[in-house]
């Protein structure tokens, strides 16, 4: 646990269209390593996988239609803001729905299942490179009671999403009572710090993470919080 | 904005007590370089700061005392899990009050102010080091919809807490239309990830930041969102 970590921007991937082979586009930009992570935007996932849709960018009803079928149930709506939850069970803005970094008259939607977009390009990555790396997608979330947002995991492969620490001693020997880190998302934040909003760096790769945290992983199973336990929803 | 970031975790600063000068242990610790961010855990700006109550770990009404003597608004409760805002606007479980890593018979609170205690000891480090750092304290929250805990910035000194990109063009030379970025939660999130719950690791250093982040900076002005804003209190 304590040794440097290095966050490195993956960049001169080029315009994503539908279709494209990431894992050959990210392992031509950036040599991998064993123990990497690789975290790539959902806008550059989507657009590989096609998940867009035509749009009016003025068309305020028609930007509401589209959030309204990616939601299963909205929680806060203001103005044009809708809190809603999506069908994976995310609560965040606009059901994913984006309209920047996309052509003009085309919205981006989240992926279908994000863990397998993960999976997938994880599986590619391996293939192409040798390298044993995990994957991470990122989105860009807000928060309910503090200002601004900060990228989030929406989907990953190869990497624990949520690190149970229960049962382990803190440094006064007694157990730790009741900590699970969401480290998924702790890597996802990381990596926006080198990649940046308007900057075109669409991944970045982490690498000297700690070897113990690389197992299957899933933000669907392990970071999506159960309605029952859920107090805010 | 496409280069390389480090993170170095800052061990070796031994038990910290009231009175401590975490300044000249961190400065003694790591060289520090211009530019670097140093996060520091709010557990040891509490202890250096005599920010620490007698308690008794197995009496769950004197634990709740604390609590609620912390907090001005209770959001929810549930069984031992209290959510409250805290005097100083920040919407956590139980008030901050955190048990594990002092000793038996001690509470940690938060301090008083933490962005006055990141900007004493920033002048401190500037001071000892003569380098030009920044300065986040760090602590652990809980999410409303997500699991698993992260850690975020409670107080900040020498570098934005929020980034405003509105107005920023984005990689179609459209106008971003409403992304603030909550940098310095992304930056305690990442030095995390070198820190570790149960590691004693209390502090590290992010190295390779853009230098156009660092201003003076404030969490309780730029990241606490006013009621009138929240959909959620």
């Amino acid at each position: 646990m304590s040794r440097a970590l290095q966050l490195i921007p993956v960049t001169g991937l080029g315009e994503i269209r539908r279709g494209d082979d990431l894992a050959s586009l990210l392992a031509g930009a950036v040599e991998l390593q064993n123990g990497d992570v690789v975290v790539v935007t959902q806008k550059v996932v989507s657009k590989a996988e096609g998940r867009l849709v035509p749009i009016d960018h003025d068309d305020v009803d028609a930007r509401l239609e589209i959030v309204m079928s990616e939601s299963v149930r909205v929680l806060r709506r203001r103005g044009d803001l809708v809190i809603s939850e999506t069908r994976h069970g995310f609560v965040c803005a606009n059901a994913g729905v984006d309209l920047s970094n996309v052509d003009q008259g085309w919205a981006a939607l989240l992926p279908e299942d994000p863990d397998r977009s993960a999976r997938r390009l994880r599986d590619r990555l391996r293939a192409r490179t040798a390298a044993e790396v995990a994957v991470i997608v990122s989105d860009t979330f807000g928060r309910p009671w503090r200002r601004g947002v900060t990228d989030v995991a929406i989907g990953c492969a190869g990497i624990a999403a949520v690190l149970d620490l229960r049962g382990t001693p803190d440094d006064r020997g007694r157990t730790l009572l009741a900590t699970e880190v969401c480290v998924a998302d702790e890597i996802a934040s990381a990596a926006e710090l080198v990649m940046g909003k308007a900057s075109g760096v669409p991944g970045a790769v982490v690498r000297g993470l700690d070897p113990g945290w690389f197992r299957p992983g899933s933000v669907s199973q392990e970071v999506i919080r159960p309605p029952a336990e859920d107090m805010f929803r």
